[in-house]
């Protein structure tokens, strides 16, 4: 049995989706592809055999579509998201969910009119192996009851047009929704507190940015991110807890001893990092879609990382603590 | 298009191959399996509804099994890949790809009478994320010319009923393998050294064993095959180059601060150290089988093995040191 | 040459220094030792057969000694300095040079009428091979400018009667004083958080603290502050430049493989981890006094330090983000 | 009380130990110090204030010399040891305590006259901290009993004139030295196995060698010796145990992130690495001087290592393996 897949958006992440379903995703099928660019989209489909469509909405129409992914931008997921609940089939977006905390609701709406769940957000941290061994160890009880999180995420460089606010919507969120796995509770207020920019980052962006964030069993977790760190791709994360403390990105590996140093390597990108995490969401995605279940990360994920992101993108504008609100946890993600 | 793959020998190697091939390897299906135990091929088989035979030459004889996996114990290795090429079906044959080195020479003389190579041996740690780059670092110049090596291969314990000669014949023929492929030359003569043995190891096992290869320029390879140390699967190199070295083997990942330590895990077996390079392997023979070439270690590669591992064992059996006779290697395995 | 040094306070620290200099510190002669507690200072005076006095005043007094070093309780600080000053002995006072910003103040003054400087405090972290190793690597260039400095200070755990004030006067001060000497630049504003306390840490101590420290340059500086931490003395750096990172405090020395682990201690306590920089600060001490050269931490470092840390004493009692203004630097200590 | 040493030979050697005995060893003291090339022998002097000899012997006649550090070279060490027992004066005599075993032995003789040890070898890696920990964690248990013992003894470069054996006696020599001290055990065979030289090593220096020790109950050795490596001072062992292993030598302190690596620096030479390890058998030879016991390596120590040293240059030279033979251990040195 294989699971006759829709691709809406074929840019970098569109195109790393296809090939990845395409060569190294058992029992899932490329059928449709989309895009407003509708010659990248004719190049990527050939590659795949599937039909093209200049509009999404057209690709989840197709009958022979059984699951839509969703790699357009952001701004499309809300109506694309609608679209695909409208007709009864199971959608992975890439995140976020919707760019607004109102659109986010309305998706949690129209999901909870369906008799099961339909949408998972692309949240795919929660699928790396050293993520889930930290969550294990945590849940095991290896260091006692949580108290901190230090999180790190850098990147080498960013490309031109990107903004102080994408480095909370873009990057934070996804140490936002590792805090709430993790920790298994939601975010109750963000600060983002502002260092001098580094004279690397393209003028204008406040880069580096140091997030705090405080959970609602009083936990606080501190976040750098800092996007034109120049040497690398480097994710890191300490969870402090009561009796030790677990670490994860300690790169491994290969050791080169060479001219007075010892070395090792860092990730170039997202892509070296977390390529193979991307391969077991879509994997766990498709076989979980044939069985009729979504168990990933929820709409509901969805919503609070973007409500989360929202004040913390306040608070990088305005200044100050701003709390977080979120709107009564619907049964249907219970 | 699929590729229709037969199963020989449903013990836990096999039981392991058909599950790799059954979830996680696209575009391949297991439409056959065999066992002299039926009753364990037909448990197997039932899981992803293949067809069960009792003899291995049958399931070969099966139209529709278009490529064989044999996982069988090393005695029958020989006739069984020997039917394969008959059949012109490619295979893939667990180490050993016979048990004798007359054995092997019989193999490579049937598939040197093919216009192109069926077989390829299972020699799994090429494709290891990290042996990669080891040779990758090592052919790029990374460190000069090679001229050490020294290898760990540490299990925790054994089965009853493994002998000393098995520790050379199971283990240190892995340590062979990645010495000819990594170093791009033959191995000229072994020689075992025997340290007093562990008193965890069981009663008459020579365990640890101390194996020195000399290879056909030069250089030299220390092996410790150790297969009762107790404490994890641990897997070990240093290439020592003309002005570096580079290591493999340093675990990464987590790592735990707790009572008075900071640790981390080390693996506890080779399904959970080598299980990405297992997958690796079979996907790329899979994909390679389909477009009708077989690239993996070959038939040559066994022989090769082969030969040295039996002068190893001549060498722990005998004492001193044992020079290895190669037959000329036919153009064919240019 | 040797200098004849007396000590102030025999308690634990001040029986350290004393051994220290008897055994480890060419050219230094303790000759005198008081405490109020008049027994334990004669038997700490007797191992090293040096003249006891109850009152550190006569000891100061007394014509053979030529330098001293308090290690008396903080409140005893500045009236001591204040005297070794008058004298016109060199002094080593610990930490803190005085207990409040006006006693600081005060000894400034007194030290600013004497023709070359008297005064070191007791910041040993200088001495540190590994902070010294991060301080060349930052001034050299090799990460850009800094931007971000994270610091962790874990403890296993506290005497009884450690207060959540001493949190930050006893410990996060050590990381004021690197902060101010690795960057080279004042600190101008604290701000303390409050996760929820350990429920390892005594009843009523807020533990651990997250502590923000703000330098004039605009560089964020995070300490953790966990002094109940169960399982080792923790001292960790991060600082993040430019271009790069540079880390301290990754465990070095032995591996132990073992029972599915691969670990290695961590210091039990700053004695352990410090041992060296304490030996280290007062051989350099012993040197420069005998040439007449205090080049050690000065009292202006004492009085910042302390002015820091009673800003961050205030956030953590009140709240909030407290500026920190320090009296203009005087010539002397330019 | 303060010990009067005279020290022979200022060398590059000698004047480091004159160095460390001036300024970091407290109750030392160097009176005197001689050398052949007696214009270095008067601007080492000058520096400590010391009468200077052209004569070893008649700095060891001088009366106010209480204790002699002999540093010149090794062809000297055998007069000038029995000089220092003739004088009845505690002798550290720098490796070898003489070149051959005949010498060695004619000085366990003539202090075996004496009613008490008198000579200590400079074998000073028994008094690193990591080393100490080893044999600490060996002779707890944590490992169960030892079976092998993998050494690494790497250099960047060697000054012209050195020669194949000094491969052996210069380097070797210290991890004979160590493994009959950590395993407390003497050798009984050697076996040198010479691979292809690197280019990078002078022309006519076999370099690297692999030597192989095997100890009196059976646990083997094997001992990389690379003096051409380029890359840095790089030693490194790993025990392997019934239960586990116990590995020294992974550089810690400082990680730096940068331009898309993760690194930490080597040692650049033997004062960086074993510095701190020279300095405390300074300082505890001189503690246990004064005391009147000398508790260092012993001149059995000296002799056995000598002739272990001997045969594996006989190794090198015929090749094959070559038995040691020991001398019965006089009860003098039980």
């Amino acid at each position: 049995m294989t699971l006759d897949i829709g691709v809406v958006g074929t840019g970098m992440m569109g195109q790393d989706h296809v090939q990845r379903l395409a060569t190294s995703v058992p029992r899932a099928r490329v059928v449709a592809v989309s895009d407003v660019n509708v010659e990248q989209a004719k190049r990527v489909g050939e590659r795949v055999d599937a039909r093209v469509y200049s509009d999404g909405h057209d690709l989840i129409g197709d009958d022979q579509v059984q699951a839509v992914l969703i790699a357009s931008p952001g701004f499309t997921h809300e109506e694309l998201t609608l679209a695909c609940i409208a007709a009864d089939k199971p959608v992975l977006c890439e995140k976020p969910l919707a760019p607004t905390i109102d659109a986010c609701v309305r998706v949690l709406a129209a999901e909870a009119t369906r008799p099961r769940r339909l949408v998972q957000v692309g949240f795919m941290r929660r699928y790396d192996d050293g993520f889930r061994a930290m969550k294990d160890g945590l849940d095991g009880g290896q260091v006692g009851e949580a108290l901190l999180l230090h999180c790190r995420h850098r990147n080498p460089t960013v490309p031109p047009g990107f903004t102080s606010d994408m480095m909370i919507t873009d990057s934070v969120v996804h140490d936002i929704d590792v805090t709430r796995w993790l920790l298994g509770q939601e975010i109750v207020a963000a600060t983002v507190f502002k260092p001098r920019p580094s004279s690397k980052a393209p003028e204008g962006l406040q880069d580096p940015q140091l997030v705090l964030l405080e959970t609602a069993e009083g936990m606080l977790v501190d976040v750098e991110s800092f996007v034109s760190c120049q040497f690398g791709y480097d994710i890191r994360y300490e969870l402090v807890g009561e009796t030790g403390t677990i670490s994860l990105g300690e790169e491994p590996g290969l050791q080169v001893r060479q001219q007075g140093r010892h070395h090792g390597p860092i990730p170039a990108d997202w892509r070296e990092r977390f390529g193979a995490s991307y391969q077991r969401e879509l994997q766990e995605w498709v076989t979980g879609a044939l069985r009729g279940e979504i168990t990933g990360p929820s709409a509901w994920d969805g919503y609070a990382t973007t409500a989360v992101a929202e004040a913390a993108v306040e608070s990088l504008t305005g200044g100050g603590r701003i709390a977080v609100e979120l709107v009564d946890r619907p049964a249907f993600y219970a």
